[in-house]
């Protein structure tokens, strides 16, 4: 391939964070305000794009698409091809690059055609979602640890990871999970957690922002009786209990 | 505690990231814009007082300073004394406030005050850090999740959940566990794990940025040889065979 512009090429592969649009680093709107080409996915938040230059070049890369789908091959292969034709590409992704993003993907590929990749972190949702609903992931006598795990493995199966995790004393947050509840509720279920607090989010950080606490046994009914959907991601952990919905769940179990 | 002023009480709890001061959310620079004061910790990067109005109160309220410590105790009351007689108090702590920053504890002792908490997360240095070194806590083939534990817990012992950690397949995330680097080595070696990769990074995202990469068997001698100390993070996975370095420490081992 012949690189067709004066420009470097360059990639930027960013995070955008889970949503909320204030929630991007300074460091990324710099990288956005000197882009040639953007390139986004679904779930992140277009007003983002107001940060590159008008005459950026911004396309949407997002696998949820309704029409069609992009396949990472041709992910990479774009981002790619626009850094040698226009230089610097912003490759935006939601939460963080590196948190089940496939981004290490898009950084290899650069690297195949000598492009410089430079990452900036973004707010994972796995950490700051739960947050924001007071759902603190780490809390003194209740949690030393949390455990992140996809429940979206590349061979569709539930990964290994949450059997283990279902044993564990962490915090469990699975993302990409929610069309498996009923399935990853049942390996709790197994190890005799009926009553683990369980929290399920969608949209954290959005004014789409829906909520489901309750506990292992009843999760699923939760979900739902409250219509949500994807994209959601479920926390499993004593932690949950201090979300202020917690107490209204355990009222209602006590009255039965 | 009468309240002394017209302004209204509130606590904006916010992360500021792992140390480069651009890492930090445009949210968080809002809320220090307005800030009356600004409580903040050891680790935090001082330029981010900046965007605090010159006539802010600043505070250091960090662990550790050489010449006293401050207890949480005094932070969460400097907090609310703070917010009931100046207004807006901005607690900016190191990464997110909910990994390991005792930051539920704060939003807790503010509530009993009725005092209105704000959440605003931050770049954990557990997912960031790694990643700013090239290492993707998750990556397809070598790691379906990432569990992040806490080196030190309230009692000074290695937490439980370290052991289950050291037997799991995730990629493991220990923070502030620099100062027991060879305790926590010696619970992989009890699991046969001498070859699993290791990176430990100091002073991540900042110009101070140190790193030793290698595995379980030679990590303690590297991280002396590169005058590693705190503050540091220490994670343990094949993710950690991604890293340049690795491949020299390979080729090292192999010209032996």
């Amino acid at each position: 391939m012949i690189q067709q512009t004066n420009k470097q090429p360059k990639v930027t592969l960013a995070g955008a964070g889970p949503g909320d649009a204030e929630l991007i680093t300074l460091k990324a709107i710099r990288a956005l305000s000197v882009a040639d080409v953007v390139l986004y996915d679904a779930l992140i938040n277009e007003e983002l794009l107001d940060y590159a230059p008008k005459t950026a070049i911004k396309v949407y890369v997002g696998k949820r698409s309704g029409d069609h789908t992009f396949l990472q091959e041709n992910i990479n292969q774009l981002m790619v091809d626009y850094a040698l034709n226009y230089g610097h590409v912003v490759r935006l992704k939601g939460g963080d690059p590196f948190v089940f993003g496939r981004g290490f993907e898009e950084l290899e590929f650069a690297a195949k055609y000598n492009i410089p990749v430079q990452i900036i972190p973004g707010i994972s949702s796995s950490i700051g979602v739960p947050g924001l609903q007071n759902i603190p992931v780490t809390h003194r006598g209740l949690s030393e640890s949390f455990w992140v795990i996809t429940g979206t493995t590349s061979d569709g199966k539930i990964s290994k990871d949450l059997y283990d995790a279902s044993r564990s004393n962490a915090t469990v947050v699975v993302l990409m999970g929610i069309h498996k509840l009923e399935q990853i509720a049942a390996i709790f279920k197994n190890e005799g957690k009926h009553n683990l607090p369980v929290a399920v989010i969608q949209s954290g950080s959005t004014e789409n922002e829906k909520v489901a606490v309750g506990v292992v046994d009843t999760i699923v009914e939760q979900v739902k009786g409250a219509n949500i959907t994807s994209p959601a991601l479920i926390v499993f952990g004593e932690v949950v209990s201090l979300h202020t919905q917690f107490k209204a769940h355990n009222d209602a179990v006590n009255a039965k």
